[in-house]
């Protein structure tokens, strides 16, 4: 198992050090194992501690899992209120390196921004005949299960429990959100397998999660209905949750997709989403559990002919009219988009349609439309963006986002946890992010290339950033052009289609025909989805003049020759994007060549071939989006470069 | 099972009846078989014989499968040169039930066009994971094998074994040309699940050939090359075959898929496909077994921005310089047209370049690209064009596959064999056409509605045969128009999607742009691929003069307001076939309905429920490809019908 962002090397500061550690708790214990393995990795030191970790009574500052750090005399001092505080100061001053024991530095107090930072695994327990061992997973199968039977490798889920807390993360489901049969059964007679896991995770102050599936009254209760509102279903999930937390004490809850791409849910029992998230609710709420109801919702059955429908209203027209409806213990889960986790995609206008109901934004780690792991894609910038987005001004998606941050995990039992060892850092900096927001991604990435890298000259780092930081609007450049989304092979979601979905039931289209492309959702004469929007967005993006050029096509339907705020048209900005994307590619592996033998020669290899196929891919994606556009628009490049005819 | 077109009742005439049979060898077994059967049905009859079937010795005019047949004297008369004749003079007088025993007729001979008329097999022995347990099938699973198991269901196999006799099919090869692990082993540790089946269709005079795959010196053999000019794989070739002949005398022979898709073949040892074939031609020539050799040969990883390879090229380019090479038993298996069985296609021009080579032509009754057995799709007509084409004047395809005819199978495990019970006319169609390719369709048809329902009155019949005798050229109506083919959804095959192949590497495409539309494979400007057609063929295809409508945009690639001979535009052209399409398909389902109660109901189900399906497919079809032209060519429909933008 590669050792990512905690190598050994990592822990020398401090293992080289005297350490003392203070309090009780059972995280206390995992605080002075990793100390007592840095010592015997590193030495220590005798004499008065250089670093103390204590629990303190809280002042009220800390609250349950912050710390307070700083360091005066020679004497680095971490400060908890709890157990749970220690581990993330532990991991601060592991981050920290050297510097953790250089010169004195002020106390800054650290608290995470959410109270419930939370990885989804898409993982399955039977090998799915399609999806696979894990859903859109790149990067091997699960570390969980295998062909049915749970794993139970300690080391490995040891090993990555660590590393998630090192991050901040605190939740993790562990199974897909499509929960077919053998999965259904881990809330029952399969719970076991997930107690043997929370244990693991447990030490490292992570809480685990369940997929359930809406029918497993029927499916695996026995019951004849799955009625939200039937007392003996009510009565079911009480008695089967009440089950899981004789087990689990501390488990955190469920995670429903709910009439959605097929799963079942309570619209089959003309009952509201409310109704049926509040009954999981009920059944948790005497445990603290919560239920992440995820709002991704929309009709998979669409009619390519009808243009009346539009999968982007669709999360808001169903939840938004809920609000208020949800149990304190509902967290309603929104995708950061209003489509599907896009390259591009402008905010899901749900995220502030819900002042009363808990909402946890939702992103994907794992890379489904961004590159897939074969790509170098950093998505912080990305996420960055959505966090900080003032949706409901002055408030932004972090600030409306009160009921966590949510992601996809991008793990799976390859060598390298990512399948990319570069996808390393996506996982590092969600967990960074959903802490603290407001974390530049240029900092988190530093961060990552210093800890993954410690013993990297600056050459390395340099190199490492320069190929990473602006990787993810390097994708979008030669990707799907100007917000439109999609345009992927059905399917696998890799490598250019454009018409792949343009005429089937998905509803992701594009419409591009000889004069024009782009989807009209204004109010005035499209779908009305601008509509959906608080001020000011719903007139920004309604207009012609002010919808930003990288969404245009989200919200429009232009024609080639249509002029965007950079000066250029939509033709030509089509073609620009998408040479100078191929050409930005193609400077990668080069500048990766010159760092080989500054990092492992297994680890350079692997990134090395999925460079070329980046490479290999992204001249796809140019040659058939140019060709496309200019077998539609008949207009050729203004710079006579070569597209295919 | 259902008894397609051998039910009980088409027995009765004869088993009603008092029937002689004299002669020797094993498949007069058979007819006594048949005979006593049909006598244990019907009561048969005492005093003289009213039919008398007769092995007598060979005037010279009978052959090895011939028979004579006539009536006089109120005593109709079989007679053969072998006990094969006289099975297929058998199911002759099925065929002519009461009126083989009415008035007189004269005595006719019977032999069939070809010594080898065979049917192919895409049944895998393990379940592929992708292509399932057969292989473009659409009736359930294999009758042989599951799971990796075989099946030995003797009585189904019979049954089938049966069916085919009465069709004068005569060869069966059991498994995928696309040989994988399990598969590779029939030939050696399987083989006894090879000779099993074959005692089975033994009886009814059909040899069972194997698909081998070219590496199996190394996969199975345990060799270091498989290289045909190696005398250790010649070896080995030589000891397997005298291993399977050993076992199975009559063993027919191998059909080889190589350097095809991704199979190993010679080109990987440098070596010619005339090497590949001969190195098992020499092994199977002391039994005079054969080698199937498919010229399905191609490049499967083409680049869609590379306009100077063309697919349909290949097989020609491959093998016209080959003629003389092969030995006499290799029969070189072509399929009819240069692409991959398209639903229109020209011929292909191997057939006409082999002179020195025995050719075998080759269909597929699976209608992978045809409606898959969803959709009434009745291919004796396009048989029947294919064999009567006069591709070498006055040769005709018929005349040029002077190695037999082959075609894929339809048949699986499903009750009605077929999936669509009307498919079963199909494989009907090709046993019989295969026998005598002089067959018009027409007569075919009713001979299967005659046979599959011997008490339907005519309105029944009148309806099948007006639902189903013109069902292709409808099929063809509702999809890729003008001969330019594919346009189907990737791996499936069902169902339209434009560019689904558009820019993939199968170098099936149609370079629709927003002026024009087609393949330009003319030898001025295009792939010279006109070139290797002889005369006129060569000329009447190079012409947009001369060129058929039907074909235009194989050759050509036109401006969509091109007048067809038709006198319309090629736009016009394809909105008005997809809206004639639709049109009768939609009068399907209404006819159907008119005869409920005349056919069993659960046979009416299945053929209703697949009628629905059909027109569900064909409105998406008419929408799919209306609407892209539409959207490419802006022009609209000259009669104001509705196409989506």
């Amino acid at each position: 198992m590669h050792p990512a962002w905690l190598p050994h090397e990592a822990l020398r500061p401090l293992g080289s050090r005297s350490v003392r550690v203070d309090g009780d708790g059972p995280l206390v214990q995992t605080v002075l194992d990793e100390v007592g393995a840095a010592r015997d990795a590193f030495g220590g030191a005798d004499g008065p501690a250089e670093l103390v970790l204590t629990i303190a009574g809280d002042d009220g500052d800390l609250g349950a899992e912050g710390y307070a750090i700083g360091r005066a005399d020679g004497v680095t001092t971490v400060r908890a209120a709890t157990d749970r505080g220690l581990l993330y100061g532990f991991f601060h001053v592991v981050r920290l390196g050297d510097a953790a024991f250089g010169d004195d530095f002020d106390t800054s107090v650290h608290k995470p921004a959410y109270a419930r930072r939370m990885l989804d695994h898409w993982d399955n327990v039977d090998r799915h005949e399609v999806m696979g061992q894990v859903e859109r997973g790149y990067s091997g199968d699960s570390i969980f299960w295998r062909d049915g039977v749970p794993l139970r490798d300690g080391d490995r889920v040891r090993a990555y429990a660590r590393l998630l807390a090192a991050t901040g993360v605190n939740a993790v489901a562990l199974n897909n959100v499509n929960v077919h049969a053998a999965e259904a059964r881990l809330l029952t007679d399969r719970l076991g397998e997930i107690a043997w896991l929370a244990t693991i995770f447990r030490a490292y102050g992570i809480r685990v999660h369940l997929s359930a599936s809406f029918a497993a009254p029927v499916t695996v209760g026995g019951l004849d209905t799955a009625d939200p509102l039937d007392p003996s279903v009510a009565a079911w999930w009480a008695q089967t949750t009440a089950n899981v937390y004789a087990t689990i004490p501390d488990f955190g809850g469920y995670v429903v997709k709910a009439d959605s791409e097929g799963q079942p849910g309570p619209f089959g029992y003309g009952r509201t989403h409310a109704d049926g998230a509040n009954v999981l609710a009920d059944a948790l709420a005497p445990f603290g559990g919560v239920v992440h109801w995820r709002a991704f919702v929309y009709n998979h059955r669409q009619d390519w002919r009808d243009r009346s429908t539009d999968r982007a209203r669709a999360a808001y027209d169903h939840f938004a009219p809920l609000d208020g409806q949800f149990r304190d213990n509902v967290i309603l889960q929104v995708k950061y988009g209003p489509i599907d986790f896009q390259t591009r995609e402008p905010i899901s206008p749900v995220i502030a349609a819900m002042a009363r109901t808990a909402v946890a934004v939702e992103l994907q780690v794992t890379q489904e439309y961004t590159g897939q792991q074969r790509h170098v894609c950093y998505l912080g910038p990305q996420w960055s963006e959505i966090l900080s987005f003032p949706l409901a001004e002055p408030a932004t998606v972090a600030d409306l986002s009160d009921g966590g941050i949510v992601a996809v995990s991008n793990v799976g039992d390859d060598e390298y946890w990512t399948g990319h060892p570069l996808a390393q850092a996506n996982l590092y900096a969600f967990g960074r992010l959903a802490w603290d927001p407001a974390l530049t991604p240029e900092a988190i990435l530093d961060e990552w290339i210093g800890l993954t890298f410690p013993t990297a000259p600056p050459r390395l780092r340099d190199t490492l950033h320069a190929m990473m930081d602006d990787s993810w609007r390097t994708y979008e450049l030669y990707t799907a052009p100007l917000g439109i989304g999609f345009m992927v092979r059905p399917h696998y979601h890799y490598g250019p289609d454009v018409d792949g979905y343009e005429y089937t039931p998905w509803g992701t289209y594009h419409f591009a025909d000889r004069d024009g492309v782009g989807v009209d959702r204004t109010r005035a004469t499209g779908t009305g989805y601008t509509g959906q929007y608080p001020a000011p967005w719903s007139d920004v993006y309604e207009s012609l003049a002010t919808c930003p050029d990288e969404l245009l096509l989200f919200f429009h339907h232009v024609p080639y020759g249509h002029v965007l705020h950079s000066g250029k048209t939509v033709i030509q900005h089509i073609y620009d994007t998408h040479f100078d994307g191929v050409e930005r590619v193609h400077s990668l592996r080069p500048l990766w060549d010159q760092v080989a033998g500054l990092v492992p020669d297994d680890l350079h290899a692997r990134v090395a071939s999925r460079l070329d196929e980046q490479l290999r891919s992204a001249i796809e994606w140019r040659d058939q989006i140019n060709t496309y556009f200019y077998r539609k628009s008949g207009v050729p490049d203004a710079h006579g470069r070569q597209i295919f005819a």
